[in-house]
């Protein structure tokens, strides 16, 4: 077991935590915190109705200023294990590549985040910042890739019930496009999903006049959703956007007129919503749209998936500078793409997301240049250097 | 058992020939019409899947003018038969009213066409028309409310092969909508039923950009294809309607943009069209409306509902005359509502509907006026008469 991005990806691979299990995970980060003179805990969280989940929140320093690295050690299942070059689970290296499941999502960025800490650690004295201040934790779940009830949530408070404060946080999220270095997300659009119903009166297909059929209805009303759109886009955010994602009636009979029609649609919206005023746009559309002459219902479903921002400054500029400094290129400062944990970070202190190129993510063969996790150790080891400066 | 409408039309409720069964239906018929002189051929036809089905044919006389009275003994199941104010079966007369499955639909229209045959031929000699000419047959299936595979189809077939020839078709079906003599349905429309299928592109709702949803289309295909008329109607035919009967993705995931939709609709049409001109039109208007910028296709239906028309003339004049003779009003000559057997018939000779009133037809509780029983068989006996004279 090495103190390397490398070595330590490898380990964390051949651990089989396809979510809910740990497989020994967090088992391969413990040692490695303690020895470098981190107080660990390992936190079981608990919900009825879902698997308990392993969770690990290790911190060295006891004043600010303090910076995280987030992540999760859990995977996406391996799918056909057959069709995969290298064991999903092997860790293997084949002409310079590292493959295996969580590779780049995301146990590829832990490994780096926390060799970068232990290298730095190494190069201070054993000490975050100077004269003993400053702290460095890591904040490490389980339960990121399923539901997600039992991790970075339940962590979250647990650290905050027990007095811990962060500065900033840095979650380990593949969040590069093509190449190492071009893309910092600053922000992620929010989530939320309702299903559009439309209710008609059921009727003969050959008497459509005693009949009132909802699909042309909803048909309109469809158009009229996703003809307008729901904002211009922000500062740092593309437009909202609003898709259908199914219409479904489930009428058998082709000679009876149905009575009800109905659409679910998930909407990715931006800083000029919240989840309130987005539902209350968009039931004002469909009341336009329908003229009261329809009879419209939208029932909405439980989102945890807020939009969220941290605004560039100082702090985006310091990681972008530490990025830069290592790929030679500026990076982007995104908000676009799907949710993380990020949205709950952000309830603590202000997040950003940098880690390895997500291009194989969640496929067969998911693989990261070796190249890529030093030079993302560097980096995170950049990003240290600058925050205790 | 008696020779009356009345005695029939109970005697025929009381078997409960719930489609594909006879349930001595036909043999309550039978013994009537042989001892009025009829020849009378019972045939079962089979078909692979299909239940074996009786039929009758009866004819007395042995040449031209030939008139076919048609009808069926099958009857559409009961429903709740607790909720009815008289069993279902039962062929009780409460104030007046005939109650059971099949009153009006059609056992009371076939009881009149029989209890005037043999009322006209008592009166006559036994004999049709004058010095010998003429015929009267009665072709009545079993399977008219289902599948109607072994039924009027197989029997006009079978007795083409025979030799038999009709002039003219009466069907007994309620073709009244309120009152008895206010409609004779000279024509259907035809039927014909397709799903409409638009192919996207899958893709996650994060990313749109890569994907191709194909629900915005459809709902305009299915806007442009409700909002121009197949036509405008013609001298006897109310426009042409196609009603969407379903629409359906069948997506589950709310994060994810399906790669199909489909659309399933039914077009009743008139005589401006037949199944092929139909067809084309329809997608011919597809076509248009998606621009070459979708990619759908229409998947037909197999149909044996074509339009029909009876043209007006002497022989519904012939029929009109006798409604009025007995009812005092003149009927609308209609070419509105479903499909029935009539549109079988009309490849042998001219054929027209006229029976009972349809309102309680299918329902709980269906039930007919003994007064109307007895108005109908006076007006098939006028029918007889002049179509003789």
């Amino acid at each position: 077991m090495g103190n390397d991005a490398l070595s330590i990806a490898r380990d964390l691979i051949r651990c089989p935590s396809v979510t809910p299990a740990d497989a020994g995970a967090l088992g391969v980060l413990e040692p490695l915190l303690k020895n470098a003179g981190f107080d660990v805990h390992r936190i079981t969280f608990s919900e009825l109705g879902a698997s308990d989940i392993d969770n690990l929140y290790a911190r060295i320093g006891t004043t600010g200023p303090h910076i995280a690295f987030a992540g999760h050690t859990d995977v996406v299942p391996p799918g056909d294990e057959g069709a995969w070059t290298r064991g999903a689970f092997s860790g293997d290296v084949v002409d310079g590549l590292l493959y295996g499941r969580g590779a780049v999502d995301m146990k590829g960025g832990i490994a780096c985040g926390v060799a970068a800490a232990l290298d730095y650690l190494a190069a201070h004295g054993g000490q975050p910042g100077k004269d003993g201040s400053g702290s460095i934790s890591f904040l490490i779940t389980g339960d990121e890739e399923d539901i997600a009830v039992n991790g970075t949530v339940k962590l979250l408070k647990w650290a905050a019930a027990r007095g811990e404060k962060f500065d900033h946080c840095v979650l380990g999220e593949p969040s590069n496009v093509e190449d190492l270095g071009d893309c910092i997300k600053i922000g992620r659009r929010g989530s939320q999903s309702g299903t559009l119903y439309v209710d008609g009166a059921q009727g003969h297909v050959a008497y459509p006049h005693r009949a009132s059929n909802p699909i042309p209805d909803i048909a309109a009303l469809i158009t009229a959703l996703v003809s307008e759109p729901l904002d211009q886009g922000s500062a740092q955010f593309q437009p909202s956007n609003l898709e259908f994602t199914s219409v479904d009636v489930g009428n058998p009979a082709a000679n009876v007129i149905p009575g009800q029609a109905r659409a679910r649609f998930n909407i990715r919206f931006n800083d000029h919503h919240n989840q309130q005023s987005l539902r209350a746009l968009v039931e004002a559309r469909v009341a336009g749209a329908s003229g009261n002459r329809m009879r419209t219902r939208i029932v909405w479903e439980p989102s945890n998936a807020d939009v969220f921002l941290t605004e560039p400054g100082p702090f985006t500029d310091l990681v972008a500078a530490a990025v830069e400094d290592v790929t030679g290129r500026r990076p982007e400062l995104s908000t676009g793409g799907g949710t993380s944990d990020a949205r709950f970070i952000k309830d603590y202190c202000p997040v950003i997301e940098f880690g390895l190129v997500g291009r194989t993510m969640h496929q067969i063969d998911e693989r990261v240049p070796i190249a890529d996790l030093e030079k993302l150790t560097r980096i995170y080891r950049g990003v240290l250097d600058r925050y205790f400066a």
